[in-house]
């Protein structure tokens, strides 16, 4: 339990699902503050989301009270907005190591409750996961209602109409839940959302329409009968003068817009909707960042953010991140060249592209949150001669994967991948950490990848990856560059080795070089040595890098990712090929997801800091002995 | 040129996009007729796919008549539909090497022809794609036009929902032909679906709404003065009494539906949409097959075909496939289970899911050309307790990587994945080879996979696969089984040997295996000894498999997927590190796609047939003379 400067005196009560049910409706605007300042004063501890959380106080208490937890399935879209029902359904105790090490996740996780069916971090898996449920429920005669709860951000990825028009479909009770604050990450964009504030904006006298309707549904056993005898009549004249909207197109009855901070409203709508034999969808207009008037006026700053000062707000961060670097040497090479494109999915703010936003207006796309049409829409943009530039981070380029080798690799055009987030990403968690990068995109022919591991080294890859034909990426870590070894010159060659020959070499790319070269000062202050061999472009190897590890009689590799399918794999085949008969122990995180902690952490654990990739040079082991698996979850 | 039973004369005489032009438009009729009578011949003769095609006739005509191709794009969602595209480009002579080694491709191709912007062959990319050429044009203050040409089938793909959102928002003339014949491959799914069937039963006076506006754009210069006047007063009116539809709520003008085969029509359609500065859909209504009777009766049948007789039509298959099997299997294990679902993307047939469909058409799925949704939807029957298989091709799953880890594996939930066409599907080309399944999916954590040689290891394999917590995979290839030595006696174990222990061994798994076992044969008739040892499951590698191979002075290993990432890296690290010696000799495809041949014809040129592999044995390098690149495009 986190200390307080007030007392939660009802949430503290809160021990169960159940006990939300228990208090009495007059007292729930008092708990919904309690839940905001618990929120305000932990994120503040402890880093987290913020403006999303502020934003569903109202509507988690009115679902998780309305719906039967013991039964029914809520599934919070992402899932970077559930603190307020991970208070309300017994977590209260430990929401004070939200986000820390074997602490509570800063998402739903299915093994951290079993108020959380399914565990999430990507956005616009809800419908689709939701409806999954639905038919399972359905198949095995269980009467429990699922809802999903989705942003109008969300909404803008493709997987979410995918579920739309399957669910749409279906002849019983299922609810989407439209949470609509008019924000992705950054501000939203395209036309979906701009439907959305054609709604919001309806004449007072179309909303009467559903408002008459709700009320009518309102009356059960009867109500149902009438209003299923109003929907008949509505669609038959809606077919000749009027017809619903799209939602409405799509199958699903429409409610709202309703104010997503009147509870009382919140309460009569679910309740009623709950009674409904069809798809529905209650489109629910909430505010990001309601009750802390900083996060109410920037939500965009107030997203995920670091521990902060709640009397000062969010400060800009004091050093220069990657991705700032990143920004900076993009916009540099734009100047002078007018083809350069760069594309976000709804990231400008993450990805430091902002920048790249106000110089070129014209040559930026926000794209939404739709990783996969930002590498199409690429391939096109390429395919007529310019040079576009997607800058997204690791995980969410997962989402991207046969656009890549589909739309970008096969039309052999100049596409450039910036892949930010690449490696430990830390308390975000096991779905946001960026270990699979290397091995997927390695997979597509003919590409290059630059895994920089120095500031410096930035602007030369970016100035081959923005002029190479095919797929270019830059790789690079959350954070900021770690240490450089005395008297190192970076270089643009594709690798580079220090201290070699030797009889051991240690290979690595990257941030794990900073690592690796302080492991080897730490050695040869015990008088043991071995040789680095960095790679500064890790697909296609250079082959005179395997060949200057040939003569040595054991090679180290270590890599921030994902063993299988690594360049680790990759590197012993071509060893082995070359006729090299030495060791090889390869060190890279284990066949399984990394939960959350801080990047140090993590990285401590799984032997790939300073301190594990000397101990993998004294023991010749490339398991670590901290590798036991790890659920990020406490018990519960 | 092929030869045909009757004179194409008019078709003949068009060498290029612009001679297209030249024909006087009452004779457009008869040049569609040949149109037909050459697709249907080429397509008897060499297989490809024919209902689609026939259905887009008109449609091509128009569209490759009104736009100016020198500088106007036609983007083919799929491409499965450019035959007469092909046909009207100046590809006319070479129609007959459809789908040939060295011959034009069934798809569009970048590198065959400069009518052919992109290449593709995958569904719903074209709107993003499309609208990457738009806004670089508009950079490029280049006045070209784009159309971007999709079937309802590939709209129910996320990714043309990602594109529409995009796209609704320019401030120019951008054209979507919706293309709809009610069908996916097979009958289409889903509430758009539904919803467009709605919009062609609309009572005529809202069509006229659009016949009148159209007359009006058809004036140039007043007419779009007034148009727009006219859309001024509509918008006014809409958000009070009437609204559009819901391509007008994303911000396209929808004009349609028109009769796809009304020549006329269309032709003063796309002359008329081509002078707008905004956004347009034009629905067109087609019928698949159009002008084969066979094909217009059973469209699904005639989709992609192989050789048949005109006169008799396709004929069932007479071997059983890899695919039957499982189909059998499947039925036969959910007969006894009732928690096993199956669920499809469109292929019911091409996945014989068909007769499970049919055996137990509650627990059936066909969620649309949605690949991504469909393993979404997976995760969350698994979550509640279901055991569902998602049948699919390798090449289409590549769309679901993000949701197979996120939404599959991070779940810890039983999901099946039963990956059909695993490995060369042949004359499809470089956009179908599934040569990616095995580097893609070895990364997700915790995963298993079975590669089936023989039918009769399909069913241990799904057994296991069904029933084990986690992803579990099948992939098997397209196609039947191949040689099985004598006396060779299936297993279900993870491994099997044969003829070790031995100097040299041939480590394949599954159909490269009956390859490496007449490669064996063949050897030993030359007096050569090899052992070959069998990989049933590949995820997770037994140690045992390692340790038999490490006395070997040479390890051959032969996968039929791409070398990156694949198994072959993965067994040469895992030799490495139990401290192998000996030599290691991968054969696998190299770092590029592979074109369109018949299959046989593909694993003769890359050295994966049983020459090859015997030759592998005989030279000892992993290259095969063989692999210089291919571009699968004859000189044009």
């Amino acid at each position: 339990m986190g200390t307080f400067d007030f007392d939660p005196r009802l949430l503290k009560e809160i021990h169960s699902a159940e006990d939300l049910r228990a208090v009495p409706e007059k007292d729930l605007p008092q708990l919904c503050r309690e839940i905001r300042q618990v929120i305000i004063q932990t994120v503040a501890h402890n880093g987290g989301h913020l403006a999303s959380n502020l934003g569903v106080v109202e509507l988690t208490v009115a679902l998780d009270r309305v719906f039967d937890l013991s039964h029914d399935k809520i599934i919070w879209d992402v899932g970077h907005q559930t603190y307020a029902h991970k208070l309300l359904t017994g977590r209260y105790e430990q929401f004070s190591t939200l986000r820390q090490e074997n602490g509570i996740s800063g998402f739903p996780n299915r093994r951290e409750s079993v108020y959380d069916p399914l565990t999430s971090g990507h956005s616009s898996t809800s419908i689709s996961a939701a409806y999954g449920i639905s038919c399972a429920q359905h198949l095995q005669k269980d009467p429990g209602h699922v809802v999903a709860v989705i942003g109008d951000g969300a909404l803008s990825g493709g997987l979410a109409y995918e579920g739309l028009n399957n669910a749409g479909r279906a002849k019983r009770n299922f609810i989407v839940v439209l949470n609509d604050n008019d924000m992705s990450i950054s501000k939203n964009v395209g036309s979906m959302a701009r439907y959305l504030t054609n709604i919001r904006t309806l004449p007072d006298y179309l909303r009467a329409k559903s408002r008459i309707e709700r009320v009518i549904e309102g009356i059960p056993g009867v109500g149902h009968g009438m209003a299923q005898a109003i929907r008949g009549l509505k669609s038959a004249i809606k077919n000749m003068v009027y017809r619903g909207n799209m939602f409405d197109d799509l199958g699903f009855s429409y409610y709202g817009p309703i104010n997503g901070h009147d509870l009382p409203a919140l309460l009569r709508t679910f309740e009623s909707v709950r009674q409904m034999k069809t798809p529905v969808l209650v489109h629910v207009v909430t505010q990001k960042g309601r009750g802390y008037v900083p996060a109410e006026q920037n939500p965009g700053a107030y997203h995920g953010i670091s521990p902060f000062d709640p009397e000062q707000g969010v400060q800009p961060g004091a050093s220069d991140t990657f991705s700032d670097i990143f920004s900076r040497d993009i916009c540099q090479l734009a100047e002078h060249d007018p083809s350069i494109c760069a594309i976000t999915a709804a990231m400008d703010r993450g990805t430091r592209l902002d920048r790249f936003r106000k110089l070129y207006p014209e040559r930026f796309f926000d794209v939404g949150i739709a990783e996969g049409h930002a590498v199409t829409f690429a391939g096109g943009l390429a395919a007529q001669g310019m040079k576009p530039v997607f800058a997204v981070y690791s995980t969410f380029l997962q989402r991207a994967y046969d656009q890549i080798l589909h739309d970008a690799a096969l039309q052999h055009v100049n596409i450039t991948l910036a892949v930010d987030r690449a490696g430990i990403v830390g308390d975000d968690g096991e779905t946001h950490q960026g270990i699979f990068d290397v091995s997927f995109l390695r997979t597509v022919p003919e590409v290059t990848i630059y895994s920089p591991t120095y500031f410096e080294e930035m602007n030369p890859a970016l100035t081959r990856a923005v002029n190479e034909p095919g797929v270019s990426v830059v790789r690079y870590p959350r954070g900021t560059e770690g240490f450089r070894p005395e008297g190192f010159a970076c270089s643009s060659e594709a690798f580079q080795t220090v201290g070699l020959p030797a009889s051991a070499v240690l290979v690595t790319y990257g941030r794990t070089f900073s690592s690796a070269a302080q492991a080897q000062q730490k050695l040869k202050e015990q008088g043991k040595s071995v040789g680095l061999l960095k790679l500064n472009r890790i697909q296609p190897i250079d082959p005179a890098a395997v060949e200057a590890c040939l003569a040595c009689d054991t090679v180290y590799f270590a890599e921030e990712g994902i063993g299988e399918g690594g360049l680790g794999e990759h590197f012993a085949m071509l060893l082995l090929k070359n006729g090299y008969q030495g060791r090889f122990v390869l060190r890279a995180f284990p066949n399984q997801f990394i939960p959350h902690a801080q990047q140090d952490a993590i990285l401590k654990t799984y032997g790939l800091d300073a301190d594990g990739l000397m101990q993998l040079v004294l023991s010749g082991k490339g398991e670590y002995d901290g590798t036991e698996e790890k659920t990020g979850c406490p018990a519960v």
